[in-house]
Formats: C-alpha cells, structure tokens, sequence
C-alpha cells in the first residue's frame, strides 16, 4: 500500500520504518523536506538527526506534507497534537477525502509544566477534531496508548496485550486493524465509533504516571476478560 | 481491624461482605439506618434490598455514616462521586481525622445523558478533593478501575491483573495495599502522590467504552511489562 506518515519525530520514523520492512511504499511529509534533509541535531533524547536515519531507510522518501499525502492511499498523522489539525491543513483536505487518516496523536499540553494535561477530553477529543475538520476523510484513532517501539514491535513485551480503534467507518477500521495485525498486534479492540477516541486519549495520564513509577516506557495495556 | 464502609450500593456491599468474610469487624455507614433498613425495592439491576443482603450478612453492622466511622479505624468511600464529599462531611472530620480513607469512587457525572463524563479531571480529581477537604487524612484512592465483584474476586478472571494506589501517606498505601493482598491482588501498583487519582480517575471513559465493546463488566487492566 502507498502510506504517508507525516511527521519526522520518533513515532513518525517508528511507524515509517516498520512500515517500510512490511513492503508498503512509504512517503514521509514534513514541512519543510530541504530543511529536515540539512538537520544535523539530535533530539536531545538520543535519537539521531533525520538525515542519520534516513541514511539507513534508503527506500523511505521524504516529501512536502502535500505531496507525501497526494501520492498515497492511506495517512498516518504522526504529529504533535498540538499541530496536527494545522499539518493535515497544509497536507490538504482534497488529498485526504476519501482517505484513512489514522490517528496516532495525543492532544497533550505542555504549556502549564509537567505532567501535560489535555487540551480536549471528556466531551471531545482529538480525534473527533480531526473528523469534524475533514469530513470526507475517514479517520480511526489508534496506537496513541503505547510507546513508539512498542506500536510497531508489540512482541517486545513477554506477552500479547491490547490496542484499540476508534471510527466511524467500518471498512476504515478493518484496514487499520489489518496494518495492526502486520505489525504483530493480536488484540485489537474495535470500541465503536470516533467519540470513543475520548476514552483512550483520557489513557495519557495514567500511562505517563506508570512510565513514573515503572521507571520503563515498555509496557501496555491487557485487558484481561 | 475495625473498618467502615459509606455506602450500601453494590460497591460498598461488595467491599463490607469480603472484608467480613476475611475476618474484619465492618460498619456500613449510611445516612438514615432507619430508612435503609426499611427499604424494600430493589434497585433495578437485579440486587436484592438492603434488608434482604443484611439478612445474609448478620456481623456487618449498620449506622449512621458519623457512628460508623467514629468507631473504626479505617474508612472506605464507596459512595457516588457526586455525593462523597457530602458524605464524608456527614461522617464528620473529627472522624477522619489521623484515619485512612480508601477513596473507591468515581467523578461520574450523569446529568448529561449517556455516557457519563467527569465532573472533575485532569487537573484535579476527586481524590484531590476529599484530601484537601479533611486534610488530616489519609487518603489513599484505589479500586476505582474495575467492576465492584472483581475488586474482591480478582480470581473472577482467568489470569493475575492490576490495580493502583494513589496517595501522599506512604503507611497508608501500605495498609491499603494489605487489604489489597487479602482481597486477591497479586500486582498493586503505586503511582506516587494524591494527584495521581487524576490518571485512574480518567482511566473511567475508556472501561465504560470497553464495557460496552465487550459486553460485560468482568474484565481489567494488566500492566504488562
């Protein structure tokens, strides 16, 4: 499948890469493609600069969020929240109709200091933002509970746990729940339609306290029944 | 120990019958003992009257929320959110004051229609609440995650899951976590101060969604790791 991840940070190059080692043709989209190619900064996090990374993912093309998103069949919003309604506007809303844009995002806020609190929950969220922005799209909300490494690479924990979509179009979820299947989840949770976005975005804070006081990233969700 | 439970819904008759059957001296504490006792509806869910459970419990006591927890040593919220602080005032700080308080329920707020959202998050939590309320003490929240059988009957699902404590008293979250143990809880994990109810609180959105993807209450959360 022809997929745009947008989004050249750590949860951008996770799903890109993997997606790539699966066999789909990915494009990633980024603002500005020659100034991500003349990065030479770490995060800070230990990651390297995108062109370190992009040296090792020859098959994976680095293209306008534009033009990443004309040339594919389905989108993977793999930014910021905070910036995810104004990138998929430069992506385009005529390059999205029609689409599965899947929604990996967290509509965290980090402007009142650490931990981030929400800037939508409970009676919105993200995800629905983004439905209601581009109605022709079809959106599923998913991955946004577990860490990037893990998204992509669930068999880096000692057993099957659990993710979730979020959507109101059936056949949009079954492509998602199948992208999930490659990556090696087991347990994908349909819980209906896009408001159910809420219930998982409202997950952030109780996984930032575990990552607290488990002192790991690596973990997830089971829901055991 | 000498416990109290506030409460006389399926929560708290869940938490007063397993701490008797575990050898406790127990207390419900309800507003008007009277009253309650002169119940004879059932509340719509196929649970029996107050006076028809009792008749099964003959050691558990019933009185007033202010008797009940002037004579114990520890006391459980399990109340409707909307009505713990009420309650807790009702109990009288004099009561409470030095005690723990194991704080099991939730910020729902109904009067929207369905689903419920929260009345408070995010930036507090109900948890919070009662702590600044009756500052001398402490609170630990718990519980609040799953479905009141499974809270004493972990063993109700086919393998080990997790529950979390919140709370600024460390002595206390070991008492709490004690209790825990005693109930079946194979894997309580702390995540640090009051504030981090806020998590487990907002953890409420996606088990009402996952309820109704699942069709039934009896699952939980594992933290795999």
């Amino acid at each position: 499948m022809n997929i745009a991840v947008l989004g050249t940070g750590m949860v951008g190059r996770a799903i890109a890469g993997r997606l790539g080692q699966l066999g789909h043709t990915v494009t990633i989209g980024t603002r500005d493609p020659d100034a991500t190619l003349a990065r030479t900064d770490s995060d800070g996090m230990g990651n390297p600069s995108y062109p370190a990374w992009a040296a090792e993912h020859p098959a994976i093309r680095l293209a306008t969020f534009s033009d990443a998103a004309a040339d594919s069949e389905l989108i993977v919003n793999a930014t910021n929240g905070s910036a995810s309604l104004d990138v998929l506007t430069l992506a385009g809303a005529e390059h999205l109709a029609g689409k599965v844009v899947v929604d990996i995002a967290n509509p965290l806020d980090f402007s009142h200091g650490m931990p981030p609190t929400l800037f939508v929950k409970d009676t919105d969220s993200l995800g629905e933002q983004i439905q209601r922005t581009f109605p022709l799209s079809r959106v599923v909300k998913t991955l946004n509970t577990l860490n990037a490494n893990l998204m992509v690479h669930p068999d880096g924990l000692p057993e099957a746990t659990s993710v979730f979509v979020s959507g109101n179009d059936e056949d949009a979820k079954a492509t998602v729940t199948a992208i999930l299947a490659e990556f090696g989840h087991t347990d994908v949770i349909d819980l209906g339609d896009i408001t159910s976005a809420r219930g998982t975005e409202m997950l952030l804070p109780v996984w930032l306290r575990l990552m607290g006081a488990l002192g790991t990233p690596t973990f997830n969700f089971k829901i055991v029944r």
